[in-house]
C-alpha cells in the first residue's frame, strides 16, 4: 500500500495538484528501491533509516503493524524538527500509543486507508487504489492543526475522503467489518477442509469463492493486526457466536416467518451498502 | 437461472451444437411468456403447466426448492410416457424423495448447477452461466440409462461438466460450501448492525463487501434451501462455531505459531482453489 501511496502522489504531482518537492523511498531491499525508482513513483530511495527521513517533512509508515510501533520508537531521535509522522496500519490503539512516546519535536497522527488488497508488493502498486476510498484519521491529544492539515490534503490528493475517528472506536469498528470478516473466512475454509471430502471443491462455487477471498491474505500481515487489536476483536467474536446461535435456533424451530424477517433485515441492508 | 439455461439452450441449437427441437416455457405470468419469446429464448411459451408439458421429453424445473417439490407431485399425472423430469435445486434430497414418488412411466433425476447469482428474473438470464462450472446429478435407484444419458448431454450442452453425487453427499457438501457460507454472510450483516454506530458503513471496505455478498441474496429462494437442508446445515454450523472457538482461544492465548499455522493452512488452501 506504501508502493502505491507514493505512486498516486507522484502521479499527482506530475498533473501539478499538488505541492510535493520529493518523495523518499526507504525499503529494506534494495531491489526494491531499484524498481521504485525505474517506476518513477520515487525521487530518491535508501535502505537506511535514518538518511531517508533526515529531511521529511512527512513521514509514512506502510508496513506491518508491529513493525510500525518498532519503527516509531526508532524513529523519534531521528525525525527533523516539527516533522509529521503518520501511518497506513490496520489497527490504530496500539499504533497511537507508541506515537504518544515520541519526542516533543515531532508531530504523530495515525491513519488507515480503507483500501486493503491481498495482494503485496510492489509489482501491484496501483495510483488509483485510494480515489473514492474512506481514509480514517486518528489524532492523538498532541497532533496540532498545521499536521492534521498537512495529512488531510494529503488524502485528498490521492483521491480519498479523510474521516476523524479516535483510535478506540476505529479499532472496534475495524474489528466488526474489517478482522471479524476475516476470520470468519478462515473459519469457513477451516469447516469446508473438515468435511474431508474433495468434492467439496467441485461443489464450490461462486458464493464460497467470496466467501473464502478474505483468508488468502498474507497470515505475517493479518497476524499483526489480530494481535494488536484482539480485544475487540474477541467482543465481536462472541457476538458473531450469538448471531450464529440465533440463526441455529430458528433452523432448530424451522421459525419461518422469523427466518425470513432475520434474512430479509441482512438483505435490506446489505443492499443500501453496495450495488 | 430457467432463463439462462433456456438461452443457453436456444444459443447452440442456433449454432446447430444440440438437437433440441422446441424449447417450451411454462411460467406463472404471462408478461415473463411475452419477454422470453422476444428474446428469443422460448419457442413457446405457456402459463398453463398441462399444456407445457404435455408432449415433452425433458422437463427442467427451475424455481425455489418446495415449489419444485409441489411441481413433482402435481406433474406425475401430466407427464407423457419416458418423460425425463429434472430440476436446478440447490437441495437434494427432499427433491429426490419427492421424485421418488413419481408414477413410474416419469424418468426422475436431481440435478443442481452449480452457478449461483444474487439476481433473479428474465431480465439477469445469460446463456454462458453455465460454462465451465461443475453440474451436479443426483440419479435416484430408479433412473434408467437413457434419463442420465438425456440429462449428461445437456449439462455438456451448455458448456458445463456433468458430476455425479448421492443426494446425502450433495447436501452435505452444499450445506458446507454454500447454506453455511450464506448464514455466515447473514451473521457478519447482523453483527456490523450491532455495532450500533453508523460510521461502521463508512469504515467497511472490500473485504465487507465481499463477505455480505451472500446475504443479499433473495430471502423465498433462500429460505427454501434452508429449510429442506437444516440437518446437514445445523450440522455444519455446530462444526463452524468450533472453528471459531479455535481461533478465539488463540487470540486470547496470543498464540502466535498456532495463529499463523491456522492462517497460512486456510491461505493455501483458498490460493489452491482460486486464483
Amino acid at each position: 500500500m506504501g508502493g502505491s501511496l507514493a505512486a498516486a502522489l507522484a502521479q499527482r504531482r506530475a498533473n501539478a495538484q499538488i505541492a510535493c518537492a520529493h518523495i523518499t523511498g526507504v525499503a529494506r531491499r534494495e531491489a526494491t528501491i531499484t524498481e521504485a525508482l525505474e517506476r518513477g513513483i520515487i525521487d530518491h530511495g535508501t535502505c537506511d533509516l535514518r538518511t531517508g527521513v533526515q529531511d521529511a517533512d512527512l513521514v509514512i509508515l506502510a508496513t506491518p503493524v508491529r513493525t510500525i510501533i518498532r519503527l516509531t520508537q526508532e524513529l523519534g531521535p531521528l525525525l527533523p524538527a516539527g516533522c509529521v509522522l503518520t501511518d497506513l496500519g490496520s489497527t490504530k490503539q496500539a499504533v497511537v500509543q507508541a506515537m504518544g512516546r515520541l519526542p516533543a519535536h515531532v508531530q504523530p497522527l495515525g491513519g488507515h486507508p480503507m483500501c486493503g488488497r491481498e495482494v503485496a508488493g510492489l509489482s501491484a502498486a496501483d495510483p488509483a487504489l485510494f480515489e473514492g476510498t474512506n481514509y480514517i484519521l486518528t489524532p492523538l491529544p498532541r497532533t496540532g492543526a498545521h499536521a492534521l492539515k498537512a495529512v488531510r490534503e494529503m488524502v485528498k490528493a490521492v483521491g480519498a475522503r479523510p474521516m476523524l475517528l479516535s483510535p478506540a472506536r476505529h479499532d472496534r469498528l475495524a474489528a466488526g467489518v474489517s478482522h471479524l470478516p476475516y476470520l470468519a473466512s478462515v473459519g469457513l475454509v477451516a469447516c469446508a477442509e473438515g468435511l474431508a471430502d474433495s468434492a467439496a471443491w467441485d461443489v464450490a462455487a461462486s458464493g464460497f469463492q467470496d466467501m473464502s477471498r478474505l483468508s488468502a491474505s498474507d497470515p505475517s500481515m493479518v497476524l499483526d493486526i489480530l494481535l494488536t487489536n484482539s480485544a475487540a476483536i474477541r467482543g465481536v467474536l462472541a457476538g458473531y457466536r450469538t448471531e450464529l446461535d440465533n440463526l441455529d435456533t430458528l433452523l432448530a424451530n424451522e421459525d419461518e416467518a422469523g427466518f425470513r424477517a432475520a434474512l430479509a433485515a441482512a438483505a435490506q441492508r446489505r443492499k443500501s451498502l453496495f450495488r
